[in-house]
């Protein structure tokens, strides 16, 4: 691809992180080409816009499709649908990849580049993104940037090997630099999820289960143990994969959990929203890469059971049935 | 205490459990002296109802007291409080036990007659009663009797030892057998309540958590393999404390639930009720039962962790509070 022209990116999934980064990008220099679904007449006619607590911004005629076929063969593919429609991804992905595109898979969880390799067999490069963004879709083609926005990245190796810093990986990240957005590079993309999933597997997890924000998990003696607990299996299963991520991580998480104010992980956000949670990518497949490794993890085991549960009741299920009996067992 | 005068009972915590059976016992041919708190009036002027699937009958001038210095002296006191009252032994028992008369301990979890026998340090036996029983208090004084109402009683020992089928065990078979209430003996009390905990443990537990009926954790492949996780953890905690309950007795306590039909337990209606659970009788004692004797059940304590705070956080706290954030976390 020439240099004369700017870097293009294509954003799959244009929502509250698609968007948000998307945008940015675009005021940083780069061709950013969005593909929307129910958005796209909104977004053709209004714009993009983002409310921003570093200070508002919007693209008044932001390239927005329709479909991944009109888009233009571009340099990196950004994914940032919520995993629970990755099913999408064979259908969405091919005629993006085709001209050799990085993916970059902005999406939470374990095992999720593997799904990517799996569905569009990219001839490209796939490199994970982990976000740390704070942000929410209020209305079409309207994102609210409330806090954070910094990105970890590391490129995916097949066989779960380090990658190294790799030139594709320095790209993007002079383009998300450029946009302003904090962001640093991982050796092992593997060791960096893992690490993610120490924070995500505990207050995701519970905070849906129990529909209480993080401060609440934190303040209760008995609650607060079980999030170690439950960061503790993490790391067993890391170690299990060959990857050392120390105590003091986890004492890290915890003292950094403390010091957030009453917070909403995004599962339970969804639960409250009756959106499908993503269980399968946080706790399904980290389960499964444990139990591979001969590994089991009864604690994280039991909360998956219990959210799977939770996904198929419903929000209201139990509530509207009618009362049976008080049974003294 | 002469045998030319009917046996004497009296019933503390004349609910939905003392209620009825102390009822039955009357008509049975015992003297039967019932301690209310609120309802007292309401009963001394309109009597006890039982509104029963056996047969509805009623006490028209039940002996009700209000309070437990007023009582005469009965040769058995049935203890059917609710185990969250516990903090009201030292000083409701301690008059009804003076003459030496037995303690019936019909409440649920573990470690209960030991409560007792510290509370109250009576002369006379304790015998732990296990209640099989669907009933409701649905009004002062007037009991729904839905379904079952069997017994199984066993002598405590202080030490935990299997007391055998003792005489006084015998006197309160023979008044519950006069009163049409099925009655088994069971020579050791504290297998027994282990036994009953294979089935409080997981559905009081997961019921009141997740806010669903038994068929729903039964019908749901990764919650129903929960429920068998476990019970498998609460045999354990009793090969610890020396009894053996073998793999037939969970494949039947399984095939027991699939007959049930929407079964909510107490602790669920306790909870939708808005009242305090019993998360101490069944799950907290019986950790701490298993720790004595060196033995972590992690999903139980997992599950004690989640249950303690539901009841910290209370009802609706979580729906009530503003919503903060949507996190990429």
């Amino acid at each position: 691809m020439s240099s004369s022209r700017p870097r293009r990116y294509a954003i799959v999934g244009s929502g509250a992180l698609g968007g948000y980064f998307g945008a940015r990008l675009h005021h940083g220099g780069c061709e950013v080409h969005f593909l929307f679904h129910r958005d796209l007449e909104h977004v053709r006619r209004h714009g993009l816009r983002v409310d921003s607590r570093d200070g508002d911004f919007s693209i008044a005629q932001p390239h927005a499709h329709g479909w991944p076929e009109n888009m233009p063969t571009c340099d990196v593919v950004l994914l940032g649908l919520k995993t629970t429609e990755n099913h999408r991804l064979a259908e969405l992905l091919p005629p993006l990849v085709r001209g050799g595109a990085a993916v970059l898979v902005m999406q939470n969880g374990f095992g999720i580049e593997e799904q990517v390799a799996a569905a569009a067999q990219p001839r490209g490069p796939i490199v994970g993104g982990l976000a740390f963004l704070c942000s929410n879709k209020v209305g079409p083609g309207h994102i609210r940037h409330l806090d954070y926005g910094q990105i970890r990245l590391g490129q995916y190796e097949p066989r779960g090997a380090a990658a190294g810093i790799t030139p594709v990986m320095e790209k993007i990240a002079a383009d998300f630099s450029r946009a302003g957005i904090p962001i640093e590079l991982e050796e092992d993309l593997r060791l960096a999820r893992w690490k993610k999933l120490v924070w995500n597997v505990p207050y995701n997890g519970l905070c849906a289960l129990l529909r209480v924000t993080t401060d609440r998990l934190m303040s209760f003696g008995p609650t607060r143990e079980l999030c170690e607990q439950l960061m503790r299996e993490v790391v067993a299963g890391a170690a299990a994969d060959g990857r050392v991520i120390d105590g003091d991580f986890i004492t890290l998480m915890m003292s950094n959990t403390d010091r957030m104010v009453a917070y909403k992980p995004s599962m339970l956000y969804d639960r409250e929203n009756g959106r499908p949670m993503e269980i399968e990518a946080i706790y399904g497949n980290t389960l499964a890469a444990a139990a591979e490794r001969g590994t089991r993890l009864p604690r994280i085991e039991m909360l998956y059971r219990q959210l799977q549960l939770v996904e198929e009741v419903g929000s209201d299920w139990a509530t509207k049935r009618p009362s049976s009996s008080n049974f003294q067992l």
